[in-house]
Protein backbone atom coordinates (compact mmCIF):
# COMPACT_ATOMS: atom_id res chain seq x y z
CA UNK A 1 0.00 0.00 0.00
CA UNK A 2 1.50 3.32 -0.82
CA UNK A 3 0.95 6.16 1.12
CA UNK A 4 -0.51 8.67 -1.72
CA UNK A 5 -1.53 8.06 -5.23
CA UNK A 6 -1.20 10.83 -7.40
CA UNK A 7 -3.85 10.78 -10.75
CA UNK A 8 -2.91 12.63 -13.49
CA UNK A 9 0.64 14.54 -15.03
CA UNK A 10 -0.83 17.64 -15.57
CA UNK A 11 1.00 20.58 -13.89
CA UNK A 12 -0.82 20.18 -10.90
CA UNK A 13 -0.05 16.76 -10.41
CA UNK A 14 3.79 17.66 -11.99
CA UNK A 15 4.04 20.03 -8.77
CA UNK A 16 2.15 17.86 -6.25
CA UNK A 17 4.71 14.89 -7.02
CA UNK A 18 7.90 17.29 -7.26
CA UNK A 19 6.99 18.59 -4.25
CA UNK A 20 5.92 14.72 -2.03
CA UNK A 21 9.18 13.62 -3.96
CA UNK A 22 11.28 16.94 -1.87
CA UNK A 23 9.42 15.95 1.63
CA UNK A 24 10.63 11.80 0.67
CA UNK A 25 6.83 10.25 0.62
CA UNK A 26 6.04 7.58 -0.54
CA UNK A 27 3.78 8.01 -3.79
CA UNK A 28 2.59 6.14 -7.00
CA UNK A 29 1.88 8.73 -9.98
CA UNK A 30 -0.41 7.49 -12.71
CA UNK A 31 -1.08 9.63 -15.99
CA UNK A 32 0.14 10.00 -19.46
CA UNK A 33 3.99 10.24 -20.03
CA UNK A 34 3.54 12.77 -22.28
CA UNK A 35 1.74 14.78 -19.87
CA UNK A 36 -1.39 16.57 -20.50
CA UNK A 37 -3.32 17.19 -24.03
CA UNK A 38 -3.44 20.73 -22.77
CA UNK A 39 0.12 21.43 -22.31
CA UNK A 40 1.03 19.87 -25.51
CA UNK A 41 -1.23 21.93 -27.73
CA UNK A 42 -0.85 25.15 -25.76
CA UNK A 43 0.65 27.61 -28.64
CA UNK A 44 2.34 30.81 -26.38
CA UNK A 45 2.64 30.73 -22.22
CA UNK A 46 3.63 34.42 -21.36
CA UNK A 47 2.11 34.59 -17.88
CA UNK A 48 3.79 31.42 -15.83
CA UNK A 49 6.15 33.15 -13.53
CA UNK A 50 9.67 31.55 -14.19
CA UNK A 51 9.21 30.74 -18.00
CA UNK A 52 9.08 33.84 -20.29
CA UNK A 53 7.00 33.47 -23.31
CA UNK A 54 7.27 29.65 -23.70
CA UNK A 55 5.45 27.41 -26.25
CA UNK A 56 3.69 24.24 -24.14
CA UNK A 57 6.07 21.86 -25.93
CA UNK A 58 8.87 23.88 -23.88
CA UNK A 59 6.98 23.92 -20.66
CA UNK A 60 6.38 20.42 -21.16
CA UNK A 61 10.17 19.65 -21.97
CA UNK A 62 11.32 22.06 -18.58
CA UNK A 63 8.87 19.84 -16.76
CA UNK A 64 10.28 16.16 -18.15
CA UNK A 65 13.76 17.59 -17.51
CA UNK A 66 13.04 18.12 -14.10
CA UNK A 67 10.55 15.19 -13.16
CA UNK A 68 13.98 12.90 -14.63
CA UNK A 69 16.53 15.03 -12.30
CA UNK A 70 14.53 14.12 -9.58
CA UNK A 71 14.17 10.59 -10.00
CA UNK A 72 10.53 10.41 -10.82
CA UNK A 73 8.78 7.76 -12.14
CA UNK A 74 5.05 7.68 -13.95
CA UNK A 75 2.79 4.89 -14.20
CA UNK A 76 1.39 5.08 -18.04
CA UNK A 77 -2.28 3.47 -17.20
CA UNK A 78 -5.56 4.88 -17.74
CA UNK A 79 -7.63 5.12 -14.43
CA UNK A 80 -10.80 3.85 -14.59
CA UNK A 81 -11.95 4.04 -10.96
CA UNK A 82 -11.26 5.26 -7.57
CA UNK A 83 -13.29 3.27 -4.71
CA UNK A 84 -13.61 4.11 -0.91
CA UNK A 85 -12.55 0.98 1.18
CA UNK A 86 -12.90 3.17 4.36
CA UNK A 87 -9.66 2.32 5.60
CA UNK A 88 -8.04 3.53 2.64
CA UNK A 89 -8.63 3.73 -1.36
CA UNK A 90 -8.29 1.28 -4.49
CA UNK A 91 -7.75 2.79 -7.66
CA UNK A 92 -8.51 0.47 -10.66
CA UNK A 93 -6.52 0.56 -13.54
CA UNK A 94 -8.00 -1.76 -16.42
CA UNK A 95 -8.05 -5.68 -14.24
CA UNK A 96 -5.13 -4.29 -11.58
CA UNK A 97 -5.61 -2.49 -8.42
CA UNK A 98 -3.50 -0.13 -6.42
CA UNK A 99 -4.60 0.72 -2.96
CA UNK A 100 -3.32 4.05 -1.19
CA UNK A 101 -4.17 5.64 1.97
CA UNK A 102 -4.54 9.16 0.42
CA UNK A 103 -5.49 10.10 -3.00
CA UNK A 104 -4.35 13.50 -4.98
CA UNK A 105 -6.15 14.31 -7.79
CA UNK A 106 -5.18 16.26 -10.16
CA UNK A 107 -7.67 15.34 -13.33
CA UNK A 108 -7.62 18.48 -15.36
CA UNK A 109 -11.03 18.86 -17.15
CA UNK A 110 -12.39 16.72 -20.04
CA UNK A 111 -14.43 18.31 -22.66
CA UNK A 112 -17.59 16.74 -23.85
CA UNK A 113 -18.32 14.80 -27.27
CA UNK A 114 -15.66 17.33 -29.09
CA UNK A 115 -16.77 17.98 -32.91
CA UNK A 116 -15.05 16.07 -35.79
CA UNK A 117 -11.55 17.59 -36.51
CA UNK A 118 -11.61 19.42 -33.04
CA UNK A 119 -9.04 17.50 -30.82
CA UNK A 120 -7.18 16.96 -34.50
CA UNK A 121 -6.84 20.95 -34.76
CA UNK A 122 -6.25 21.92 -30.97
CA UNK A 123 -3.31 24.20 -30.86
CA UNK A 124 -4.00 24.78 -34.91
CA UNK A 125 -6.42 27.15 -34.92
CA UNK A 126 -8.68 25.80 -32.41
CA UNK A 127 -8.40 26.87 -28.79
CA UNK A 128 -9.85 25.90 -25.08
CA UNK A 129 -8.83 29.07 -23.68
CA UNK A 130 -9.57 32.78 -24.47
CA UNK A 131 -6.73 33.94 -21.53
CA UNK A 132 -4.09 31.64 -23.41
CA UNK A 133 -4.39 32.37 -27.30
CA UNK A 134 -6.40 35.44 -27.27
CA UNK A 135 -3.73 37.45 -28.37
CA UNK A 136 -2.78 35.41 -30.91
CA UNK A 137 -5.63 36.73 -32.42
CA UNK A 138 -5.33 40.75 -32.29
CA UNK A 139 -6.97 42.35 -35.30
CA UNK A 140 -8.38 39.06 -36.67
CA UNK A 141 -11.59 37.56 -37.56
CA UNK A 142 -12.28 34.43 -34.86
CA UNK A 143 -15.10 32.08 -33.94
CA UNK A 144 -16.28 31.29 -30.14
CA UNK A 145 -18.82 28.56 -29.28
CA UNK A 146 -19.61 28.85 -25.68
CA UNK A 147 -21.84 26.48 -24.13
CA UNK A 148 -23.24 28.54 -21.73
CA UNK A 149 -23.33 31.72 -20.44
CA UNK A 150 -20.64 32.03 -17.90
CA UNK A 151 -18.00 32.43 -20.96
CA UNK A 152 -19.58 35.56 -21.99
CA UNK A 153 -16.77 37.65 -20.60
CA UNK A 154 -14.52 35.27 -21.79
CA UNK A 155 -15.75 36.24 -25.46
CA UNK A 156 -15.71 39.94 -24.75
CA UNK A 157 -11.80 39.86 -23.85
CA UNK A 158 -12.34 38.05 -27.26
CA UNK A 159 -13.83 40.66 -28.90
CA UNK A 160 -11.45 43.17 -27.35
CA UNK A 161 -8.59 41.76 -29.18
CA UNK A 162 -10.25 40.28 -32.34
CA UNK A 163 -11.22 42.10 -35.71
CA UNK A 164 -14.71 40.26 -35.48
CA UNK A 165 -16.31 37.75 -33.53
CA UNK A 166 -18.81 34.95 -34.56
CA UNK A 167 -20.43 33.74 -31.81
CA UNK A 168 -22.33 30.75 -31.34
CA UNK A 169 -23.86 30.60 -27.74
CA UNK A 170 -25.80 27.11 -27.21
CA UNK A 171 -27.93 28.85 -24.73
CA UNK A 172 -30.54 30.82 -23.76
CA UNK A 173 -30.50 35.20 -23.28
CA UNK A 174 -27.12 35.51 -25.00
CA UNK A 175 -26.13 39.10 -24.43
CA UNK A 176 -23.26 39.96 -26.54
CA UNK A 177 -23.96 43.15 -28.13
CA UNK A 178 -20.83 44.50 -29.34
CA UNK A 179 -20.74 46.55 -32.69
CA UNK A 180 -17.87 43.83 -33.78
CA UNK A 181 -19.65 40.63 -32.13
CA UNK A 182 -22.25 39.02 -34.85
CA UNK A 183 -24.11 36.52 -33.09
CA UNK A 184 -24.89 32.94 -35.35
CA UNK A 185 -26.89 30.23 -34.75
CA UNK A 186 -26.55 27.02 -35.34
CA UNK A 187 -25.01 23.42 -33.64
CA UNK A 188 -21.42 23.05 -35.06
CA UNK A 189 -20.57 19.28 -36.08
CA UNK A 190 -17.16 19.51 -37.64
CA UNK A 191 -13.91 21.61 -37.87
CA UNK A 192 -11.94 21.07 -41.03
CA UNK A 193 -8.87 24.22 -42.11
CA UNK A 194 -8.04 24.99 -45.06
CA UNK A 195 -5.54 27.69 -46.66
CA UNK A 196 -4.65 28.57 -42.89
CA UNK A 197 -8.36 29.49 -42.49
CA UNK A 198 -10.51 27.31 -39.82
CA UNK A 199 -14.16 26.55 -40.96
CA UNK A 200 -16.51 25.58 -38.51
CA UNK A 201 -19.27 23.57 -39.94
CA UNK A 202 -22.96 24.23 -38.88
CA UNK A 203 -25.62 22.18 -40.41
CA UNK A 204 -26.68 24.71 -43.46
CA UNK A 205 -23.43 26.77 -43.47
CA UNK A 206 -19.59 27.13 -42.86
CA UNK A 207 -18.31 29.74 -40.57
CA UNK A 208 -14.67 30.97 -41.90
CA UNK A 209 -12.29 32.51 -39.95
CA UNK A 210 -8.75 32.61 -38.30
CA UNK A 211 -9.25 30.89 -35.02
CA UNK A 212 -12.17 28.95 -33.18
CA UNK A 213 -12.34 28.84 -29.68
CA UNK A 214 -14.47 26.18 -28.50
CA UNK A 215 -15.54 27.55 -24.49
CA UNK A 216 -17.14 25.11 -22.76
CA UNK A 217 -17.47 23.23 -19.03
CA UNK A 218 -16.17 19.84 -18.08
CA UNK A 219 -17.62 16.59 -17.37
CA UNK A 220 -18.28 15.13 -13.21
CA UNK A 221 -14.90 13.68 -12.34
CA UNK A 222 -17.68 12.28 -9.75
CA UNK A 223 -17.95 9.80 -12.48
CA UNK A 224 -14.47 8.33 -11.53
CA UNK A 225 -14.78 8.79 -8.42
CA UNK A 226 -18.19 7.87 -5.92
CA UNK A 227 -19.63 9.86 -3.81
CA UNK A 228 -16.93 12.99 -5.13
CA UNK A 229 -18.96 16.43 -4.21
CA UNK A 230 -18.61 18.24 -7.72
CA UNK A 231 -20.86 21.19 -8.68
CA UNK A 232 -20.98 21.63 -12.37
CA UNK A 233 -18.31 19.18 -13.60
CA UNK A 234 -15.62 21.15 -10.62
CA UNK A 235 -14.41 18.91 -7.53
CA UNK A 236 -15.56 20.94 -4.29
CA UNK A 237 -12.34 21.76 -2.33
CA UNK A 238 -11.16 23.83 0.38
CA UNK A 239 -8.54 26.17 0.56
CA UNK A 240 -6.24 22.74 1.71
CA UNK A 241 -7.58 21.39 -1.19
CA UNK A 242 -9.44 18.66 0.76
CA UNK A 243 -13.17 17.20 -0.90
CA UNK A 244 -15.38 16.02 0.54
CA UNK A 245 -13.94 12.49 1.13
CA UNK A 246 -11.30 12.23 4.07
CA UNK A 247 -7.93 11.30 2.25
CA UNK A 248 -8.48 12.32 -0.98
CA UNK A 249 -7.77 16.09 -2.17
CA UNK A 250 -7.89 17.66 -6.07
CA UNK A 251 -5.75 20.52 -7.71
CA UNK A 252 -5.63 22.06 -10.63
CA UNK A 253 -8.54 22.59 -14.08
CA UNK A 254 -10.48 19.65 -12.05
CA UNK A 255 -11.28 22.34 -8.76
CA UNK A 256 -12.24 25.06 -11.25
CA UNK A 257 -11.50 28.06 -13.16
CA UNK A 258 -8.84 29.91 -14.18
CA UNK A 259 -7.67 27.32 -15.90
CA UNK A 260 -4.02 28.49 -15.87
CA UNK A 261 -0.78 26.99 -15.09
CA UNK A 262 0.55 28.69 -12.48
CA UNK A 263 -2.99 28.16 -10.93
CA UNK A 264 -2.59 24.25 -11.17
CA UNK A 265 1.30 24.28 -9.63
CA UNK A 266 -0.32 26.09 -6.55
CA UNK A 267 -2.58 23.68 -6.00
CA UNK A 268 -0.56 20.62 -6.55
CA UNK A 269 2.05 22.24 -3.75
CA UNK A 270 -0.77 22.70 -1.51
CA UNK A 271 -2.53 19.38 -2.14
CA UNK A 272 1.00 17.96 -1.19
CA UNK A 273 1.38 19.55 2.04
CA UNK A 274 -1.96 19.31 3.04
CA UNK A 275 -1.71 15.09 2.32
CA UNK A 276 1.37 15.05 4.24
CA UNK A 277 -0.22 16.74 7.19
CA UNK A 278 -3.20 13.79 6.84
CA UNK A 279 -0.49 11.43 6.49
CA UNK A 280 0.87 12.61 10.14
CA UNK A 281 -2.67 12.78 11.73
CA UNK A 282 -3.09 9.29 10.54
CA UNK A 283 -0.25 7.79 12.53
CA UNK B 1 -7.34 55.99 -10.72
CA UNK B 2 -6.19 52.84 -11.97
CA UNK B 3 -8.11 49.61 -12.32
CA UNK B 4 -5.54 48.27 -9.65
CA UNK B 5 -2.72 48.99 -7.73
CA UNK B 6 -0.62 45.48 -6.68
CA UNK B 7 1.05 45.72 -3.91
CA UNK B 8 4.47 43.52 -3.06
CA UNK B 9 6.81 42.16 -5.85
CA UNK B 10 7.20 38.60 -4.26
CA UNK B 11 6.32 35.58 -6.43
CA UNK B 12 2.63 36.14 -6.00
CA UNK B 13 2.92 39.60 -6.82
CA UNK B 14 4.75 38.90 -10.10
CA UNK B 15 2.09 36.06 -10.81
CA UNK B 16 -0.35 38.61 -10.50
CA UNK B 17 1.06 41.17 -12.80
CA UNK B 18 1.97 38.92 -15.79
CA UNK B 19 -1.54 38.15 -15.54
CA UNK B 20 -3.09 41.46 -15.71
CA UNK B 21 -1.04 42.70 -18.15
CA UNK B 22 -1.55 39.74 -20.52
CA UNK B 23 -5.21 40.40 -19.85
CA UNK B 24 -4.45 44.07 -21.12
CA UNK B 25 -5.40 45.51 -17.77
CA UNK B 26 -4.28 49.16 -16.60
CA UNK B 27 -2.23 48.73 -13.19
CA UNK B 28 -0.10 50.23 -11.21
CA UNK B 29 2.66 48.34 -9.42
CA UNK B 30 4.19 48.72 -6.10
CA UNK B 31 7.19 47.21 -4.56
CA UNK B 32 11.19 47.00 -4.55
CA UNK B 33 12.56 46.30 -7.90
CA UNK B 34 15.16 43.73 -6.55
CA UNK B 35 12.03 41.68 -5.56
CA UNK B 36 11.08 39.65 -2.30
CA UNK B 37 14.10 39.63 0.00
CA UNK B 38 12.92 35.80 0.35
CA UNK B 39 13.45 35.06 -3.13
CA UNK B 40 17.44 37.16 -2.60
CA UNK B 41 18.77 35.05 0.38
CA UNK B 42 16.95 31.21 -1.32
CA UNK B 43 19.59 28.74 -1.56
CA UNK B 44 18.13 26.39 -3.75
CA UNK B 45 14.66 25.52 -5.05
CA UNK B 46 13.39 22.25 -6.36
CA UNK B 47 10.11 21.54 -6.40
CA UNK B 48 9.02 24.88 -8.21
CA UNK B 49 7.64 23.14 -11.40
CA UNK B 50 9.38 24.41 -14.97
CA UNK B 51 12.60 25.80 -13.14
CA UNK B 52 14.52 22.27 -12.21
CA UNK B 53 17.09 22.99 -9.14
CA UNK B 54 17.65 26.97 -9.04
CA UNK B 55 18.85 29.12 -6.37
CA UNK B 56 16.94 32.16 -5.33
CA UNK B 57 18.79 34.53 -7.31
CA UNK B 58 18.64 32.41 -10.63
CA UNK B 59 14.68 32.05 -9.90
CA UNK B 60 14.63 36.24 -9.46
CA UNK B 61 17.02 36.79 -12.67
CA UNK B 62 14.38 34.72 -14.71
CA UNK B 63 11.35 36.75 -12.76
CA UNK B 64 12.98 40.01 -13.80
CA UNK B 65 13.65 38.94 -17.09
CA UNK B 66 10.10 37.60 -17.51
CA UNK B 67 9.26 41.04 -16.47
CA UNK B 68 11.11 43.41 -18.51
CA UNK B 69 9.96 41.03 -21.29
CA UNK B 70 6.73 42.23 -20.98
CA UNK B 71 7.57 45.31 -20.46
CA UNK B 72 6.03 45.75 -16.84
CA UNK B 73 7.00 48.47 -14.59
CA UNK B 74 7.67 48.50 -10.62
CA UNK B 75 7.14 51.88 -8.47
CA UNK B 76 9.82 51.75 -5.85
CA UNK B 77 8.06 53.01 -3.05
CA UNK B 78 6.89 52.00 0.89
CA UNK B 79 3.07 51.57 1.38
CA UNK B 80 2.38 53.10 4.62
CA UNK B 81 -0.99 52.83 4.60
CA UNK B 82 -4.46 51.50 2.11
CA UNK B 83 -7.64 53.43 3.12
CA UNK B 84 -11.34 51.79 1.96
CA UNK B 85 -12.75 55.32 0.30
CA UNK B 86 -16.30 53.54 0.19
CA UNK B 87 -15.94 53.81 -3.61
CA UNK B 88 -12.60 52.97 -3.84
CA UNK B 89 -9.04 52.96 -2.64
CA UNK B 90 -6.39 55.00 -1.69
CA UNK B 91 -2.53 53.70 -1.52
CA UNK B 92 -0.39 56.02 0.69
CA UNK B 93 2.89 56.04 -0.19
CA UNK B 94 4.62 58.35 2.26
CA UNK B 95 3.13 61.84 1.17
CA UNK B 96 1.79 60.67 -2.08
CA UNK B 97 -1.15 59.09 -2.44
CA UNK B 98 -2.44 56.59 -5.44
CA UNK B 99 -5.98 55.51 -5.83
CA UNK B 100 -7.72 52.35 -7.87
CA UNK B 101 -11.03 50.57 -7.61
CA UNK B 102 -9.39 47.45 -6.61
CA UNK B 103 -6.28 46.16 -4.72
CA UNK B 104 -4.19 43.02 -5.00
CA UNK B 105 -2.03 42.30 -1.99
CA UNK B 106 1.18 40.23 -2.18
CA UNK B 107 2.40 41.39 1.14
CA UNK B 108 4.43 38.29 2.19
CA UNK B 109 4.58 36.98 5.51
CA UNK B 110 5.84 38.80 8.49
CA UNK B 111 8.60 36.57 10.23
CA UNK B 112 8.94 39.07 13.71
CA UNK B 113 5.84 39.60 15.17
CA UNK B 114 5.72 43.22 16.56
CA UNK B 115 6.56 43.92 19.78
CA UNK B 116 4.50 45.43 22.81
CA UNK B 117 3.71 49.30 22.21
CA UNK B 118 5.16 49.32 18.63
CA UNK B 119 1.81 48.85 17.01
CA UNK B 120 -0.13 51.44 19.43
CA UNK B 121 2.89 53.78 19.09
CA UNK B 122 2.81 53.45 15.01
CA UNK B 123 2.86 57.30 13.80
CA UNK B 124 3.82 58.80 17.50
CA UNK B 125 7.59 57.73 17.47
CA UNK B 126 7.52 54.58 15.46
CA UNK B 127 7.73 54.42 12.50
CA UNK B 128 8.34 52.00 9.29
CA UNK B 129 9.47 54.06 6.73
CA UNK B 130 13.01 55.56 6.89
CA UNK B 131 11.70 57.37 3.05
CA UNK B 132 8.53 58.28 4.10
CA UNK B 133 9.41 59.40 8.18
CA UNK B 134 13.47 60.50 8.36
CA UNK B 135 12.84 64.31 7.54
CA UNK B 136 11.12 64.39 11.11
CA UNK B 137 14.16 63.98 12.94
CA UNK B 138 17.16 65.84 11.09
CA UNK B 139 19.52 66.86 13.90
CA UNK B 140 17.77 64.10 16.40
CA UNK B 141 18.55 60.63 18.01
CA UNK B 142 17.13 58.02 16.82
CA UNK B 143 17.05 53.85 17.32
CA UNK B 144 16.98 51.65 14.25
CA UNK B 145 16.13 47.90 14.49
CA UNK B 146 16.45 46.35 11.36
CA UNK B 147 15.58 42.89 10.01
CA UNK B 148 17.79 41.99 7.82
CA UNK B 149 21.03 43.50 5.81
CA UNK B 150 18.60 44.82 2.82
CA UNK B 151 17.89 47.23 5.23
CA UNK B 152 21.06 48.85 5.92
CA UNK B 153 20.83 51.39 2.86
CA UNK B 154 18.12 52.63 4.32
CA UNK B 155 19.40 52.75 7.65
CA UNK B 156 22.64 54.83 6.51
CA UNK B 157 19.86 57.37 4.64
CA UNK B 158 18.66 57.92 8.33
CA UNK B 159 22.35 58.54 9.38
CA UNK B 160 22.80 61.14 6.97
CA UNK B 161 20.02 62.99 9.01
CA UNK B 162 19.89 62.37 12.64
CA UNK B 163 22.34 63.35 15.30
CA UNK B 164 23.14 59.82 16.30
CA UNK B 165 21.21 56.45 15.21
CA UNK B 166 21.33 53.49 17.79
CA UNK B 167 21.53 50.51 15.33
CA UNK B 168 19.88 46.93 16.43
CA UNK B 169 21.06 44.68 13.48
CA UNK B 170 18.51 41.13 13.65
CA UNK B 171 21.29 39.61 11.68
CA UNK B 172 24.88 38.59 11.05
CA UNK B 173 27.30 40.32 9.26
CA UNK B 174 26.51 43.48 10.37
CA UNK B 175 27.94 46.61 7.90
CA UNK B 176 27.10 50.09 9.30
CA UNK B 177 30.60 51.69 9.76
CA UNK B 178 30.03 55.05 10.50
CA UNK B 179 30.69 57.86 13.22
CA UNK B 180 27.06 58.70 14.37
CA UNK B 181 26.29 55.19 14.25
CA UNK B 182 26.31 53.08 17.24
CA UNK B 183 25.95 49.24 16.95
CA UNK B 184 23.66 47.76 19.83
CA UNK B 185 23.33 43.90 20.77
CA UNK B 186 19.99 42.40 22.02
CA UNK B 187 16.15 41.33 21.47
CA UNK B 188 13.43 44.03 21.27
CA UNK B 189 10.70 43.69 23.73
CA UNK B 190 8.73 46.76 24.46
CA UNK B 191 8.14 50.03 22.93
CA UNK B 192 6.87 52.80 25.28
CA UNK B 193 6.92 56.38 25.40
CA UNK B 194 7.66 58.94 28.31
CA UNK B 195 7.58 62.82 27.67
CA UNK B 196 8.05 62.67 23.88
CA UNK B 197 10.97 60.56 24.47
CA UNK B 198 10.57 56.85 23.11
CA UNK B 199 12.11 54.29 24.67
CA UNK B 200 13.08 50.55 23.18
CA UNK B 201 13.01 48.08 25.72
CA UNK B 202 15.82 45.20 25.67
CA UNK B 203 16.22 42.15 27.99
CA UNK B 204 19.07 44.40 30.30
CA UNK B 205 18.73 47.92 29.26
CA UNK B 206 16.62 50.37 27.70
CA UNK B 207 17.31 52.71 24.74
CA UNK B 208 16.31 56.18 24.83
CA UNK B 209 15.68 58.08 21.38
CA UNK B 210 13.46 60.60 19.80
CA UNK B 211 11.80 57.97 17.10
CA UNK B 212 12.31 54.35 16.44
CA UNK B 213 12.84 52.85 13.04
CA UNK B 214 11.15 49.20 12.83
CA UNK B 215 12.75 48.10 9.77
CA UNK B 216 11.62 44.56 8.05
CA UNK B 217 10.14 42.61 5.16
CA UNK B 218 6.30 43.33 5.55
CA UNK B 219 3.85 45.18 7.61
CA UNK B 220 1.21 43.36 9.24
CA UNK B 221 -1.85 43.02 6.75
CA UNK B 222 -3.98 44.57 9.76
CA UNK B 223 -2.00 47.38 10.62
CA UNK B 224 -1.24 48.22 6.60
CA UNK B 225 -5.08 47.85 5.77
CA UNK B 226 -7.69 49.15 8.15
CA UNK B 227 -10.41 46.51 8.68
CA UNK B 228 -8.55 43.70 7.02
CA UNK B 229 -9.73 40.43 8.41
CA UNK B 230 -6.67 38.64 9.54
CA UNK B 231 -6.23 35.24 11.66
CA UNK B 232 -2.49 34.92 13.58
CA UNK B 233 -1.24 37.71 11.42
CA UNK B 234 -2.34 35.95 7.94
CA UNK B 235 -5.07 37.54 5.69
CA UNK B 236 -8.23 35.54 5.70
CA UNK B 237 -9.31 35.09 1.89
CA UNK B 238 -11.70 32.62 0.02
CA UNK B 239 -11.25 30.62 -2.95
CA UNK B 240 -11.11 32.94 -5.11
CA UNK B 241 -8.43 35.08 -2.84
CA UNK B 242 -11.17 37.69 -2.06
CA UNK B 243 -10.90 39.38 1.55
CA UNK B 244 -13.31 40.74 3.44
CA UNK B 245 -13.10 44.08 2.00
CA UNK B 246 -15.22 44.41 -1.52
CA UNK B 247 -12.34 44.76 -4.00
CA UNK B 248 -9.40 43.72 -2.09
CA UNK B 249 -7.78 40.77 -2.95
CA UNK B 250 -4.88 38.65 -1.33
CA UNK B 251 -2.24 36.22 -1.94
CA UNK B 252 1.13 34.69 -1.66
CA UNK B 253 2.58 34.09 1.97
CA UNK B 254 0.27 36.72 3.60
CA UNK B 255 -2.55 34.48 3.52
CA UNK B 256 -1.74 30.98 5.26
CA UNK B 257 0.74 27.97 4.90
CA UNK B 258 2.31 26.70 2.86
CA UNK B 259 5.27 29.67 2.34
CA UNK B 260 6.09 28.35 -1.00
CA UNK B 261 6.46 29.78 -4.48
CA UNK B 262 4.24 27.47 -6.67
CA UNK B 263 1.52 28.31 -3.86
CA UNK B 264 2.16 32.10 -4.14
CA UNK B 265 2.31 32.58 -8.01
CA UNK B 266 -1.17 29.88 -8.25
CA UNK B 267 -2.68 32.17 -5.58
CA UNK B 268 -1.56 35.60 -7.44
CA UNK B 269 -2.85 34.05 -10.97
CA UNK B 270 -6.40 33.45 -9.16
CA UNK B 271 -6.41 36.80 -7.67
CA UNK B 272 -6.03 38.73 -11.21
CA UNK B 273 -8.33 36.74 -12.61
CA UNK B 274 -10.73 37.31 -9.65
CA UNK B 275 -10.02 41.01 -9.97
CA UNK B 276 -11.04 41.29 -14.29
CA UNK B 277 -14.29 39.65 -12.94
CA UNK B 278 -15.00 42.37 -9.82
CA UNK B 279 -14.31 45.14 -12.03
CA UNK B 280 -16.77 43.68 -15.19
CA UNK B 281 -19.40 43.68 -12.52
CA UNK B 282 -18.42 47.15 -11.15
CA UNK B 283 -18.96 48.26 -15.02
Amino acid sequence: MHDVIIIGTGAAGISAALTLKQLNKDFLWIGPKNLSYKINSAEKIRNYPGLSSVSGKEMKEAFIKQINDMGIEILERQVTGVYDLSTHYAILCGQDTYEAKSIILGLGVETIKPVEGEIELLGQGVSYCATCDGFLYKGKEITVVASSKEFEHEAKYLASLASKVNYIGLYKDIDMNLTNVEILKGMPNKITKENKKMKLHLKDSIIESDGIFMLKASISPAVLVPGLEAVEGHIVVDRNMKTNLNGVFACGDCTGRPYQYAKAVGEGNVAAHSVVNYLNILK
